[in-house]
């Protein structure tokens, strides 16, 4: 059923021998059309390929998600990641698995996060937060139902993806992936405001503030800016996971969450 | 346009002079059908009315919301709450905005729970907690995606409406009222899992304790029961509020949150 699928490998350059082992593998059973850094520059048209295998973390996987069309399987060595899916030594599973299409799709919707100098996609985050050496900054967060403020470092947009990176270190909710809705968590607020406030998807987001803050997004600091308005992108990514590792399960994996813990029976 | 509009009035009864005061005046321009203390047995079939209104706090909107059919108007004196969208003071506004219809209609979804013996709803919360004297117990918290587990004195599974009462107390996020989701939140968890778990409202939760537990709907306990069976409700209720009277306000107004603070110009 899933003859001649066509295979695209990015790996990271600190990954490359693993990258070697999956390639070797892959190249017995399928027709794998690239080998890449993962930090070049990429043209997709030239490369048409049905899957795109990512060899790193989860932050490879982040990158190599914005930069094709195609699902996207994560694997590496040690542990699992929110987006890795597969260990190194499962590689034979993963053949399989491909063979059979025997997969969860996993599809995430992004942010589309609009300045006056450019249009940006986030898949966890956007983040408008200071210098260390500017003061506290006042931001205006302003959806349909009104405005709310902010005395504080910084503010973090999040998708339900997102929820489980920067958003839960400042204090997050998890949410489950197929949420409808954004996170916005405020970065070290005056005076108690350390709540995350959940709202639709639908919602339209401009945020405001009283002087230039660094526009960070997934990670990368993009721009210099006083105002972003965020909204929902009609685009969503594919992520292709064994069926085995459903999101509870890299929950409770990473971060312990929710797991089995001495005292209930684990 | 709205003549001849049927009003019944609830009323704490401790708040029973100023609901004679509003009685007086909305008798001067509709049909008072009732006017009936809010913790008596009501048959709603033998008072058919457009709109209740309710004299006293959010407690007796909430107990109120659950006991009509009608849209309903919270009015209060001192101060506002999340249900009350007039002050006592604010009364001929309040028949300003009934005979021009000029309302928010702020619709709100249940949670339906069921155990072994009942079905029961709630507007803000359904909780499974310990008695004093029993044991930190085991709870398995199932949905599609998979079982999380938790050692502690409780759940919480809120409604969005729910997220800014008990569910805020224990440290989760403000959700709009709008949101599709319910929140999970873990009483006093064991070692680290102090976070809440926002899922959509499509979802179908099971509790499964490992002792019997209390559960306490909507602030009443109800039973005592080592399942329960949760779903998003199809009957939603309908509160009235005056169109300046916003969530985000009312958020601002009774818990600060999002508030203009000294610092930040305001």
């Amino acid at each position: 059923m899933y003859e001649n699928i066509k295979i695209g490998i990015f790996y990271r350059i600190d990954y490359v021998e693993s990258a070697k082992f999956v390639l070797d593998k892959l190249a017995n059973h399928f027709e794998v059309k690239h080998f890449t850094d993962s930090t070049l520059d990429f043209e997709e048209e030239k490369f048409p390929v049905d899957i795109t295998i990512v060899v790193g973390g989860d932050g490879t996987v982040l990158r190599t998600l914005k930069k094709v069309k195609t699902p996207v399987i994560g694997i590496k060595a040690g542990r699992l990641g929110f987006f890795s899916g597969y260990l190194l030594n499962e590689t034979d599973k993963l053949i399989e698995d491909i063979k059979n299409w025997n997969f969860t799709e996993d599809k995430r919707w992004m942010l589309r996060i609009e300045t006056t100098k450019g249009v940006y996609f986030a898949i966890n985050d956007a983040v408008l937060q200071k210098d260390i050496k500017q003061k506290i900054l006042d931001f205006d967060v302003r959806i349909t139902d009104g405005t709310f403020y902010y005395h504080a470092d910084g503010i973090v947009i999040s998708t339900p993806t997102g929820s489980s990176a920067y958003s839960l270190a400042l204090g997050g909710p998890i949410m489950l992936p197929n949420v409808e809705a954004f996170e916005i968590t405020p970065i070290a607020p005056q005076f108690l405001a350390t709540r995350s406030l959940v709202i639709p998807s639908s919602e339209r987001i401009s945020v405001f503030v009283n002087d230039k803050a660094n526009l960070i997004v997934d990670g990368d600091t993009v721009d210099q800016i006083d105002a972003i308005h965020v909204r929902k992108c009609t685009r969503t990514v594919v992520l292709l996971r064994p069926k085995s590792y459903d999101f509870s399960t890299s929950i409770k994996d990473k971060i312990g969450y929710g797991r089995k813990i001495l005292g209930n029976g684990g």
